[in-house]
């Protein structure tokens, strides 16, 4: 056993970051249930999420808007009417239809708003998410426009908001939204098959995108697609990662800035994974390329869903080589600025400037003091970690 | 501070997967850098990994074999002439161009088979790789074959082998063809753009496609990867979640069996992370989904680069939750068994029977033994740090 270092850390409870902690059970495995689907689509407690270009309907900046079949049929009527094997005969790629994606169970709920499963093991509240962008190039733009002005006249406070500008979304809340992004997003941007280059068809309950065989019963390419293992045709995520890298003699850590930053403001490195590498060799890769510091030893920490538009942000914590600590800039123009921080700096600025990029500057701030990024950034949760010594990080 | 539990750890020199642990220093900023990319590409030091329907060309199956650019010139000649932006511009998509990748710099080989960066700061030998298959379907189908003979009776001890099979690749080998061989999987399977369904066209020394807006000098469709932030483009890494679970009372482990595996044969439950999810819910979604068990505290031990197609392999140890360990098999029909194992049934097939799945039975294996992965699988390892509590576990 190697004696106990910077990197010793005790598990308690475990880092649930933003974003992640959603209520719902997916039940992955009913997504091709198309009778199950049915009934937990029509019934008048199930709850749907609106999205209109990746923003959800919200009632206030905390909550989001639950509508409920009723409200929302004009646009989709019952898409699980037939079985999916039936909608794949029949595709016909002119005729578009609205993003519809099942996103589980909330098993909390009370009996009356739940439906059981078919095997009667579960029960639960539906959830769905709907895109009703009325995008002009598709078959329903004017029906989804429509239903935007029923929405608005049926429910005047309710309002469709950005996420990270006017939304502030509890932990919950955010975790469904999440999730009905990322998946819509990518439903949305990838209507094409990557492998053979034709319009796709969401099947699964919105959770996978099938190439198929027919277009309005003509014969379509052939598409490895359709056999053997391939990915092409399921949703991605993008692995990223991001770290809090310790200097050698254990009492400074690695922050940086981009640019379009407000003064002052520094975070921890990040970037995206590349094939081919392991969690601990992009840490030290990102932060070679970015800062010109080598990373030895990584550990990983904890993990974010970031639907922006469908990263996984992978938390790690790094520790310095000794010499190998300078900070160089040249390699990559990623970032205009990296220094280390003394712990004692970085926990008086935990303690009075994290904030969102565009909040007002908090109170108490003194021009020229450290900002730092907020508890629903995984970046604090590392930071934190790092500089309390905290590691069994209350949710936040 | 909670107690010290099951999930303490402590952290040394972190564990290294096969896979992961490639030599070679990537130099991602210079994957648009031309000059320096032709340089590389043509130095007679420069080495290449052939790869034939993914398979690479080996002189040993253990040993990866490096011809050099006069062996695969005929193929290839020289893609970076020219400038990418001059490439996007003469696009055509009637004319097909195998895949090369640039995969890095090995900065310890002798100053004589190096080449410096273009800002002198850094210098290694560099390394490319080639996908050498005649597709039958590609403009340079007979070349390539022809290129193939060539090679046979030029080296005629190197062989393409395929991997799992007939390679047992040294750890260095094996994290510079896991990188070569996901990402020319991602630019052979993906040649369309998922956003408007039109060829792309390999870009960044391989590592990115980009939709051209010019086909054949003809303008080509808008598309929304040509602008903002997208992930389009990118070559897609996707995250799977593998976990060793405990026991509650921190005595046994839980192990699952697909119908397709030998006799006995057992590993830890895996899945795919899904979008919207942290690591740490994927772990516990696909315990309950493929056992019935409920997993609470979940920790993240290190990760393995699985470029089968191109998996990023998250390995996590999970603790059921007392109460809610009882095996259920019903959801998902993934796995044809799943039971917990004590600690020292494992111990012993640890000592005796890991190995591969196409293995043959080991030395003093007796009928009826347990059966583990090799310590090649992130699997072995998480199994190993559960039951000998080894954390600081030595490069394989
Ligand atoms: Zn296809
Ligand atoms: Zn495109």
């Amino acid at each position: 056993m190697a004696e106990e270092g910077f990197l010793t850390r005790k598990f308690g409870e475990g880092v649930e970051n933003y974003y992640a902690g959603s209520p719902l059970n997916r039940l992955a495995f009913l997504r091709t249930n198309h009778t199950y689907l049915s009934t937990a689509l029509q019934h008048p407690s199930t709850r749907f999420i609106l999205l209109n270009n990746l923003d959800p309907l919200a009632s206030t900046p905390s909550t989001l808007a639950f509508l409920s079949y009723s409200d929302i049929s004009d646009l989709i009527a019952n898409p699980y009417a037939t079985s999916e094997q039936q909608l794949l005969q029949t595709f016909t790629s002119t005729v578009d239809h609205p993003v519809l994606i099942f996103l589980g169970i909330d098993e909390s709920a009370a009996p009356e708003h739940s439906i059981p499963t078919p095997d009667n093991k579960y029960t639960g509240q539906a959830y769905f998410s709907l895109d009703v962008t009325p995008y002009p190039s598709k078959s329903y733009a004017s029906t989804a426009t429509s239903l935007l002005l029923t929405i608005k006249s049926s429910y005047p406070t309710h309002e469709f908001k950005t996420a990270r500008k006017d939304l502030n979304l509890g932990n919950e809340h955010a975790a469904i939204y999440a999730s009905a992004r990322s998946l819509t997003n990518w439903n949305v941007t990838a209507p094409y098959c990557a492998g053979c280059g034709q319009k796709t068809m969401s099947v699964n309950a919105g959770a996978k995108r099938a190439c198929p065989a027919l277009d309005g019963g003509v014969e379509t390419r052939k598409c490895g697609s359709r056999e053997g293992v391939h990915n092409i045709n399921f949703p991605r995520t993008d692995p990223s990662v991001i770290m809090a890298v310790i200097s050698s003699d254990g009492t400074k850590i690695l922050l940086g800035r981009q640019k379009r930053w407000p003064k002052y403001w520094h975070s921890t490195l990040a970037g995206f994974l590349e094939p081919g590498e392991s969690i601990e060799e992009a840490v030290r890769r990102e932060v070679w390329e970015e800062s010109g510091v080598t990373v030895g030893r990584v550990i990983i920490h904890s993990s974010q869903p970031w639907p922006f538009p469908a990263s996984l942000m992978i938390g790690a914590i790094g520790e310095a080589i000794p010499g190998k600590e300078d900070i160089y800039l040249g390699n990559d123009p990623e970032l205009e600025g990296a220094r280390w921080f003394g712990f004692e700096e970085v926990k008086e600025a935990l303690a009075v400037t994290t904030g969102g990029l565009y909040d007002p500057l908090p109170e108490g701030y003194k021009e020229g003091m450290l900002r730092l990024p907020p508890k629903t950034a995984i970046a604090n949760q590392l930071i934190r970690a790092v500089v309390l010594g905290e590691v069994h990080l209350a949710k936040i």
